[in-house]
């Protein structure tokens, strides 16, 4: 990887780490607990992947960065609150996440239940700090896509296949909204927020997608072939809680296959931004990642 | 309680119903049951009390119905899913909400944890509509006291303290955040979404603080004296809770003195507006009400 990339990418995570860490701030003794709780997770070592592709496709599109770091601090909010909730013991029961125990097991359901809470509050906060004037529009765009339309709703998918058959549709339809639909929002609200063409939009949705997509099939991929030093979590969880994952539809060797061609046809959509090196590099950096 | 009193609290919440059946449409057979949920916890007999108060502000001010619509839903969706996080077991473990199952009851604890986020989410997607020239400021506002600034920070306090003696002093300003936040957020809403003045604003906001508190007291006295076929739900679940209450603290009689005062308080702050007989009524509605 070059040295270049390793720059620009700590660059935009530090932006966005100092702009979480302003916005997560103590406040109050009497619940600053939920506050602890809230931080602890943000700051467990994502790799703010989300954040930093929404930055710099605000910047192909000549955006500024104070336009677009509320956007960007709101979406690792979104992250982390969907994460903190996906580990309660009422949907995946998981007691590590990145290396770390999860938030309940640290804070206790009740203080993780509202630190997931309070981030998803506090992301739509913030991000209405921003003074793009397209801000109302990206945040419909930031709703949509975290709520039942999104996110949530491919959560709600996984947990109704839990112990049923899936078809390849279904699970394909479950990880576009589960995964998909929060980084398709970062490159539609980076290029709209910058005040970029419809046809940017466009061409940014199309990369997103397809990342997403080879980036899920990975983290299926890395479920079996992974280990718990580097993944900071349970290798094979999957498998005990009876996941349908593209590993255990298609095969390992299919699936490595699969997420290759996806990351090549996301590359492909950056012809439009004159195959934007920086982008490339990081679907590169994704494909080929180990945690 | 007169009859025009009643007629225009029901046009409001004939208005307001409509807005939200739309917004909770079923969508795709594969998530429909998280947003049965949703609509199942949003139609189980809420009093809409925070869209009326909303509404009626923004009409004083002169704001139009199609503006302030989206809020008025937004508010009461953040209402709903504050509910049904709260009844969760691991927060109150409550079986019965408005005389009905409590969400995780009717649809099993992941899909009523699924439901309060959806709701949360689709609350900034549904603000996010309206035209009004301060829908900004507004959301922002509203993401501030639905989250650990606000309501969340009540219910964390309110946590905290399930198991330990509490002062008059927190209780207080637990019930200011909890409860009294979001009844604030509609009066400061209604009033800025019509474009109204700062003085309005802060008379509106001094008549939902008082309101807001005079509501939680009468919350507090009804736990106590009221029966489960009004209140629709357990009496006496305050104290089986450990929780401390106005009346635990004050006892009965002084606590509902205070819940008079502070309803008198409100209904002085709306000299600025020519002592809307609306608002009036309401206050004098919900000091009287048994459930």
């Amino acid at each position: 990887m070059n040295t270049e990339f390793i720059k620009k990418e700590q660059y935009y995570i530090d932006l966005v780490n100092n702009y979480l860490k302003e916005e997560l701030k103590p406040q109050d003794p009497l619940y600053d607990i939920v506050l602890e709780a809230m931080n602890y997770s943000v700051f467990a070592g994502g790799k703010r992947i989300r954040p930093v592709i929404m930055m710099e496709f605000s910047k192909i599109c000549g955006g500024k960065e104070e336009d677009i770091l509320p956007f960007a601090a709101a979406i690792e909010m979104i992250h982390t609150y969907s994460l903190i909730h996906d580990d309660l013991p009422c949907v995946d029961n998981d007691d590590f996440r990145r290396g770390k125990e999860t938030n309940h097991k640290k804070y206790g359901e009740t203080i993780a239940l509202f630190a997931g809470d309070g981030l998803l509050s506090l992301a739509f906060e913030t991000a209405s700090k921003s003074k793009s004037k397209n801000t109302l529009e990206c945040i419909r765009i930031l709703a949509r896509q975290s709520g039942v339309s999104g996110m949530l709703g491919g959560q709600t998918i996984d947990k109704e296949y839990e112990n049923k058959e899936i078809d390849l549709k279904t699970l394909i339809r479950l990880h576009n909204l589960k995964t998909g639909a929060l980084i398709k929002a970062c490159g539609e609200i980076g290029v709209l927020c910058a005040g970029g063409s419809m046809e940017m939009q466009k061409a940014a949705i199309e990369f997103c997608e397809k990342l997403g997509l080879a980036f899920q099939i990975q983290d299926d991929i890395l479920d079996v072939t992974g280990d718990f030093s580097k993944l900071g979590k349970k290798v094979g969880s999957d498998m005990d809680n009876n996941k349908n994952t593209f590993v255990t539809l298609n095969g390992l060797e299919k699936s490595i296959d699969e997420s290759v061609k996806l990351t090549n046809q996301a590359i492909e959509a950056l012809n439009l931004f004159n195959e934007n090196e920086f982008l490339i590099n990081l679907a590169k950096k994704l494909l080929n990642r180990d945690n």
